[in-house]
């Protein structure tokens, strides 16, 4: 998993930052080369705070009245799943036409969503010079507040997840904002909350596994094969069944993994647990790479490392986007090799997006911490800020790719169903970026600018 | 992989055994557990030299004249997919009713099929006295003869496979007669030649990687995975994406794994190739967790080892058998909950028949060599010889699991492709059977009757 160790660092604090003159072009400039000028003003439309576009696609949460804090626990009962996007949002995207509505910056992206809403943030917030990326609007509180309550109580009364010591640390993570950011489109807080529980198990098994909390790369593949079992489960006979499932609440990543499956598997069972236990060894298979070559002090070519990078990856998360948006991309549109790879676009640019803001972070723990700019470094004979700069263009391309090829295909597959998963994988990449962006608690910025 | 090295030992040659008392009444009486006189009746029906049963599903082979040995390549051509099974299959089927068709031990397995082909085996042939299995006509001949050549070329002239050197052990390796064994079902020859090349593809990734031809398990998390982009492509920004392609071409693994996923797309793009990916990615995870036992000189619980095994095992081979027929099972119904049991259950059954055939093998090679029987012995305190039987009755009772489990899925969901996929896989588990047993050049058996 990208960096997310419980490990705080102090942070340098926000800056104001300029940025260099070579980047100050890019940013929030829409797609490179595109020319068409009607496509300006459609994006400004898009843009504007009332603009139309992308809002009305959220059917499932806006305009109806917010979601009272404390619902009955939907986790029992087969979950209704929305027609979406409604006959009002397909007239607006029919009249504005998918190109136009999904190209711009704003299309794909989710900056004109919550617009109307949008006031100061209330979080403190960290400009990297020359990033592409888009604003989101800050993430209800109530929807906050109550995935914060229950997850912290399934983590210490359910799965045991972490010892006391570690309270501030898992506190300080704001797994309820960072997932209610990246899921606005969530039925309700039960959808919400078995996308919280997947991503609080991936990072406790990331940091007793692989990182700062015990890890080590040091037999770490048959560690990782045990807990992916709690994904993908063992069928043998019966003398062996019984061990290995009691095996499954042998530590916190384990119990972790199997509690938060079987959550998941209540609302997804099929093709969408199929995908999430693909995306979820694609994860392994990137963290035992990284830990190879860790083991060997291999450092790797930049696309090697981008390789590796690709599978140690966010990608498990914005890919259940329909599960948690309650409903489902069927088997068949997902494996469309474009796809695959607009999510392996997506998922590279965010999860490059937190080699930036982990940078300091990695920097000052123990052992040489690889990500984007230590490699470049490395790799190119640059200097640090030099790799850090030329890691943002890595991610900026990454991103403008992502959104040409989205555009691409919900033009070549115009159905309801892809074009809100691809919204709802443009929506996690925002949520991403701003829970990175404002996550005080654990990022810093490098003193560049 | 299981073992599959291209190293030969000597085989002490078929013996004429006797099983153990305690095994004789095991093998082949069917489902242990299942008293309907009814089905007695019907298996003997069944499992008679010119019994109805399975044999018309094969429709795509037979009746029909024999394939002309050097068709032209349908490589480049769609591939039409035949609607299967026919009318009279299904009428066959409806009569004996799906639940006595397919409970019997030659109900799911092919043994029945090409009963009126049979004629005295031509290979030398081996019993493990007690395990239970389906014998299999001897593949065609001239099948065997026109892959064979097919593969060689492309192995010589189109990937560079192997040096001169190995040429032998390549040839004895008996790939041709693997998977026209496996595969009784193939429109073409070019249907088999997909299948030949992933299993080369395989197997030379799992010598030069993991085993005896240059294999080791420090590093393997960096190379594995590199690999493993051949079939689950990076997605990257320009300036990296060349020379991730042109990495490729690097060794004999990734150019035979990308030339053989080519020609598998060809065929089978989508959900096909998807599921392709996860069977791969699993099986680079179980290669992982065994490579981190060797480095740490961990032996696992028993559990464990299954739980390994259930990952590095044949999964990829069956899985593919619907492509390799010409048909498409669809996604939905390949990611049932139970059509994933039953796909493990006879992975796993499929892949311990390599551990029983492969052991003499594998005590003969330098170093431990981890299978069923080793960790029996070692963690249950049991001689080599109790080790080796209780490792058969380990795979007899995960073979009858898949028989009944296949059975009860075809009952609750008897559509011809379910039904077709699942004799399929039997179909497999019967020739990899069978080219064990008899593929002397590289299998002997141990001494324990």
């Amino acid at each position: 998993m990208p960096d997310h160790s419980l490990h705080p660092v102090p942070t340098p604090g926000p800056r104001a930052v300029a940025a260099p003159a070579a980047l100050r072009a890019a940013p929030q400039d829409g797609v490179r080369g595109d020319p068409a000028p009607a496509r300006e003003v459609l994006e400004r439309v898009l843009r504007g705070p009332s603009g139309l576009g992308t809002s009305a696609l959220y059917t499932a949460r806006r305009p109806g009245p917010p979601e009272p804090p404390r619902e009955s626990p939907a986790l029992h009962h087969p979950v209704a799943e929305p027609e979406v996007p409604d006959a009002g949002a397909r007239d607006v995207a029919a009249r504005d036409g998918w190109e136009h509505a999904l190209r711009g910056p704003s299309g794909l992206g989710t900056a004109g969503l919550y617009l109307a809403q949008r006031a100061q943030p209330s979080t403190p917030c960290r400009e990297i010079p020359g990033l592409y990326y888009h604003p989101v609007a800050e993430p209800d509180e109530v929807r906050v507040a109550e995935v914060s309550r229950r997850i912290k109580d399934w983590a210490v009364d359910e799965v045991a997840l972490f010892p006391p010591e570690w309270e501030d640390q898992f506190d300080g993570f704001s797994l309820g904002r960072y997932m209610v950011a990246c899921h606005p489109d969530a039925p309700t807080i039960e959808h919400l909350m078995v996308a919280t529980r997947l991503m609080a198990a991936e990072n406790v098994l990331d940091d007793c596994y692989c990182e700062d909390h015990g890890g080590s790369p040091v037999g770490l593949g048959g560690r990782l094969l045990m807990a992916h079992t709690a994904l993908d489960p063992v069928h043998t006979t019966p003398e062996y069944q019984g061990p290995w499932a009691q095996s499954l609440h042998g530590d916190a990543p384990r119990r972790a993994y199997r509690s938060a499956m079987d959550y998941f598997l209540r609302l997804a069972a099929g093709s969408r647990a199929d995908r999430y236990r693909h995306d979820m060894a694609r994860l392994h298979l990137g963290y035992l790479a990284e830990a190879a070559w860790a083991q060997t002090e291999y450092v790797p070519e930049v696309w090697e490392y981008l390789a590796m990078r690709q599978f140690n990856n966010f990608r498990p998360c914005p890919t259940i986007t329909d599960t948690v948006g309650g409903y489902e991309l069927p088997a068949d549109l997902h494996a469309r090799p474009d796809m695959q790879r607009v999510i392996a676009l997506a998922s590279n640019a965010t999860t490059i997006v937190n080699d930036l803001y982990s940078y300091t972070k990695e920097l000052a723990a123990p052992g040489r911490h690889m990500n984007l700019p230590v490699v470049l470094a490395e790799r190119e004979g640059l200097d640090e800020r030099e790799a850090f700069l030329k890691a943002i263009e890595v991610h900026n391309d990454l991103m403008r790719a992502f959104e040409t090829e989205a555009a691409a295909l919900a033009l070549a597959c115009p159905t309801p169903l892809v074009v809100r998963f691809l919204r709802g994988v443009a929506a996690w990449v925002d949520g991403n970026h701003h829970w990175h962006q404002t996550n005080t608690y654990r990022y810093g910025l490098p003193d560049f600018w």
